[in-house]
């Protein structure tokens, strides 16, 4: 599997028109800008359409924001984890928010990515649903409280306690899964925060995606963990 | 709307191994050559992930297989109309049998298709939901007996009724809308007799993707149809 | 299939506490005795859990909420039309906007309850849905424009076009089904002007199953089209 | 919480038409003769419309097969829990091989169960979803591979490791949920051995639900275990 050196930086493109098609292509160029200037490790995740012409025009990873389990054959309009391969992808989100899973076909599609040498990101809402997560064995977790998604509202100011219970619950179950902390992370302290408290990165996408000046954004978060 | 001659011969790439990444290039290629040295009117649907690549290397229309309703922003992982329009595609299959969708869904994702100058085709499973389905106003629907996809068993052999009667029904509720004639499909006969029958096209898929030899099927196929 | 006289008032339950186990019979009972003094036809509709109870003590017709298609044996989990006639319902609502169903299932749940004599009212959200709703021939399809549900804004008020318009295309596919108005019905006034606008009966649920009061609403509610 | 004597044997019901309305009583009171009579705790899963009826019954626990997460008002057509405390059930089942539940689903399930007292059973398919299961503490897991379910082939035999696996791997996470073996279970020797190799009961369905002898089955199936 692909090693990428922490803390983690992943901006979700999710379907912002700024983050859509060549623009999708011009901020996956700027992250790979600033994560060079300031050696931070960014990947980015844009749309399935997005996927081919993304991570043909840069060199950092990128990850789908979804996959679903499944052999090749059936599955008309599927995104299936060979289709990832074939488009470039370093790995790919599951379960986010916007786009929930079965437990059964979240375990599926993460023994399917590991099989195929993807990466793979579950998303969660709470500590219970993070350590499930975790005991699954994807390659990391990324807690994002519903509550916090888009508000504005830092994760690691509003909720410190959420991301150290988290850390300190899923350590009892899996000593090696990333820990990334999602929702509510707007600027370069609440990323330092997040990962004071011990998380190895995390995963945004508003604050980026659909910002005007996002290589000012990025090198605002970024400018606290570069090396 | 995109304006198509008649009959229209539709390839459904599914997740074939075939038909994913650089061979889904190589493919919609084979479907080109053909579409133009007889003149037929053929375009194809490839996964999501390969609608950039694939739109780009050839003229023929390109179909997604899926499109989900909903706006730019949020919506993660979901397949929004607008990215299939910055993909360069002509149009998308909604509610294959493979990814069946919510009745409100489609009305709503057929919609946003007008709006977006995006055909669609909506695939049904027998006459009624056939109906059922042209009363919302897609550019085309898809008659797919599920007992026939994948059988090898043509539907204008094994049932030819579903084809008549089907085209009796649609028309008293819809006189524009395209029928094509899906599932079973494997030959030129089955393609001639589904447009004697009433359809304007058919819809394919493992007969010609999953071939061996693409452009000799496709070139026994389209040949009774020939200009 | 039952013969319900019109124009019906169907009264959904919905969830509410107030609606629940003992306390569904209670409100049952309460539109069975208005139902009889203001001779007007009042159907019910509690949840699933409810339904022997409140149909072995009524005599007015019961709904369930939901029906899955899929016939006896697997299925754990689910509402299969079978389970409904032994527990006394005269039929069941489908695709309600808080219980979407996908249109092929609408179609063969439609199916398997002709088959078990079980009428079916299949909600839309708006007037194409309803034509392709009534397509599927349903006994009943209601009209329930999702802007509305709760809000207390009679979309005989708000918006009468939703009605006369969906009455016009629904009778030219299908002169036969009945056409429930749902959403926003509150008062009486609501119920006649619905009626007067073509629709053969409403849908509501709060304004009744909400209410402290409820033997006084209903009262209210059937007054105008009290025989 | 409702304390269970161990082993606990459980009979899902499924959608048999042998285990419908009246009979699911009649088969629930053959549950509860043969409990008392070999001092075994057994508990039925009905479907939710007749959780009612059977409850009211008998005097063993009742289990739903499925329920909901959600509060009370909106919800049409879902199984709330608030509905199953009515019902008069003890707890339910969640994350059935043919009800699957999406994780943040189950886990928002288990903590609504919990507030409202009743038991939750989550199966799953494979020991790593049994671990993740375990995770959210229910109070059982039930570990079902779709492979053998209603297959005949009882998992005791055909894979005593998976049982064996599955107790070591969740007692790492979960020292007091119970583990219960599911899927191919027919016959005594099958219970007996299911609980030697270190699970706290069996669930199961056909070999009793469809059984035209089901007194005699389910004699056979507790005597090895009888007290």
């Amino acid at each position: 599997m692909a090693k990428l050196s922490l803390p983690l930086v992943v901006i979700n493109f999710k379907t912002y028109p700024q983050a859509t098609g060549e623009k999708a292509v011009l901020l996956a160029q700027s992250c790979e800008a600033v994560a060079k200037e300031y050696g931070v490790s960014i990947a980015v995740a844009p749309q399935v359409s997005d996927l081919y012409l993304v991570s043909h025009a840069v060199g950092i990873p990128v990850f789908s924001q979804h996959m679903d389990p499944g052999d090749p054959g059936q599955y008309t309009g599927h995104v299936l984890g060979e289709a990832l391969v074939e488009a470039g992808c370093t790995g790919t989100l599951l379960n986010h928010s916007e786009r929930r899973m079965q437990l059964a076909d979240i375990e599926a599609a993460v023994r399917k990515a590991e099989h195929l040498n993807l990466m793979t990101i579950v998303c969660s809402n709470n500590p219970l649903v993070s350590v499930a997560a975790a005991t699954i064995n994807p390659s990391a977790v990324a807690v994002e409280p519903p509550e916090l998604i888009g508000s504005g509202i830092s994760v690691s100011k509003a909720k410190p306690e959420v991301i150290t219970n988290t850390v300190d619950m899923i350590r009892k179950v899996n000593k090696e899964v990333l820990i990334l902390c999602g929702a509510g992370i707007t600027t370069g302290d609440d990323v330092k925060i997040a990962i004071k408290l011990g998380s190895q990165g995390v995963l945004l996408a508003s604050a980026v995606a659909k910002s005007n000046k996002p290589l000012e954004v990025l090198k605002g978060l970024v400018a606290p963990i570069a090396k």
